[in-house]
C-alpha cells in the first residue's frame, strides 16, 4: 500500500502576519465571517455572474462604468454613492441574477489582495462550510485558512471559522503549528451554540450598534449553499 | 460613590502584530513560557541582581568583558561559547546569587526589545503568575499582554498563559477586543490539566526532541516565586 503525501493545514489569525506563511504551493481558504465572505457566498449562490474584490473604494466605484454593481462597507456601513451595502439579503434579490459586482469591504478584501499570488484562493464561511471542506479534502495542496480579522487585529467569529474547518478536515491534513488547535479547541468549545459564544465578540458588538442582529444569525448559520467561490484572473466565480 | 477610571486589558499574539497596539500608556507584561520568561523569573528569585534583555547574540557575547553571565539559546539550544542555556534549573545555583546576566533567545529576548519604549514593562510566566495579577492590580495604566510566540507565529503556551492572566484580572480590566476573550476560553478549557492539553503544541513537541521534559513540567507549575521583574534603563530587575 502507498501512503498519500501529507497535506499541511495552518491559520493565520489576521493579515498582519501573512508575511509568515508561505503560500505559493496552497489552496488559501480567505474568512471574513461578519459579513464580507458570508456575502460573496450569498450572492454567488443567488446567481450572481462573478464578484471582483476591490481594496480601495475609489477603483470600486470606477467599476461602475464598466456595468459593475459597486458594493461593499467602511467600519461595518455602507458607502454613499455604492449600489449595495455588506448584508447578505441584499445579495438574494432576483435583479442581481447575471450581473458582475465590485466588492470593497473594510478586511475581507484586503485579506484577499494579501494572497492574490497563493497557487489557489477559495472563499469560506459557515454558509459554505460543507462545500468548502468536501472540495479542500479533493485538492492536493497545502492549506493555509486567513482570517481577516479587524484591521489586523484577530477576531473570534473568522477564528470559530477556521477552528470549524480545522476540526471538520482532521483526518485529511496535519496541523503545522499551534494556530489550528488553537482554532479547533475555541470552536468545539463554542459548537453547542456559536450565537451565545459570540455575543460579547467586539465586532458582533459592533454591528449590534447598527442593528442587524439578522444579519449576524444568518452569517452564522451553517451549509445553507452548496457553493465554492474560487479567485480565477482576479474575479471570484462559482467553481 | 466615584467610579473607578476603566482600565483596558488586551492580548498581543505575536511580537509582529505590536505595530497595532498603542505601548506609550501601557504596562506590557511579555511572556514566553518556554522558556525564556520562565528563566528570568527563576533568575531573580533566586538571588541574580539583574538580567541585560540582548536581541542578538553578538552583543551578549560582549558583554561578558564587562562582567556579565552570559546566556541563552537559539531553537531552543545554548548557544556555544554562552555560560548558561535556557533551563530555568540553570538559574537556581547559589553561585549566580549577586551576578549580573546577559540574556538572549529566539522569542522571549526579541518580544522585549519592540516594547521598549512601553510606560512601563515586566515578565510573566505561570511562575510568578499570581504576583504579577497582584501587581497589575495596583497600577493605574491600561494593560497589554505580549505573547513572545515562534518567530512570529501564536503559540499555544503564551497564548495560555495571556488566558490565566485575563482570568484572575477579570474583574479589575476590561477586554478591549477579542484577543483576551479568546485566550481565556483557552486557559479555561485547559485548566484542569495545563501538561496534558499543551502535549500537543509545536513547541512542546520541539523541545521533547531535546529531552527536557522536566523543563517543561517546571515551567507550567503555578505561583512558585513572588517575585515581578520590571525593565529599568535597559534591564530587569525585581521590583
Amino acid at each position: 500500500m502507498s501512503s498519500l503525501p501529507v497535506k499541511f493545514i495552518d491559520v493565520c489569525f489576521s493579515p498582519d502576519l501573512i508575511h509568515l506563511y508561505p503560500t505559493g504551493d496552497r489552496t488559501v481558504v480567505v474568512v471574513d465571517i461578519l459579513r464580507a465572505t458570508s456575502c460573496m457566498v450569498t450572492a454567488l449562490a443567488h446567481g450572481v455572474t462573478s464578484i471582483k474584490p476591490v481594496a480601495h473604494l475609489e477603483e470600486c466605484l470606477g467599476l461602475k462604468a464598466d456595468g459593475h454593481i459597486t458594493s461593499g462597507e467602511r467600519n461595518g456601513e455602507k458607502v454613499p454613492g455604492f449600489d449595495l451595502g455588506n448584508s447578505p439579503f441584499e445579495y438574494m434579490h432576483e435583479e442581481l441574477r447575471g450581473k458582475r459586482i465590485a466588492f470593497t469591504t473594510t478586511n475581507g478584501t484586503q485579506a484577499l489582495d494579501k494572497v492574490k499570488d497563493a497557487r489557489e484562493v477559495i472563499i469560506g464561511s459557515f454558509l459554505n462550510l460543507k462545500a468548502v471542506a468536501n472540495y479542500l479534502r479533493t485538492r492536493e495542496n497545502h492549506l493555509l485558512i486567513l482570517c481577516a480579522g479587524w484591521k489586523g487585529k484577530v477576531n473570534l467569529e473568522d477564528t470559530l471559522f477556521a477552528g470549524a474547518l480545522v476540526h471538520l478536515l482532521a483526518d485529511d491534513f496535519t496541523a503545522e503549528c499551534d494556530a489550528p488547535s488553537m482554532a479547533r479547541h475555541l470552536f468545539e468549545q463554542a459548537r453547542p451554540d456559536l450565537h451565545s459564544f459570540l455575543k460579547d465578540a467586539s465586532h458582533v458588538k459592533r454591528l449590534n450598534r447598527l442593528h442587524i442582529e439578522k444579519d449576524i444569525a444568518f452569517c452564522l448559520e451553517c451549509d445553507c449553499y452548496d457553493v465554492v467561490p474560487v479567485l480565477r484572473d482576479g474575479v471570484l466565480v462559482k467553481r
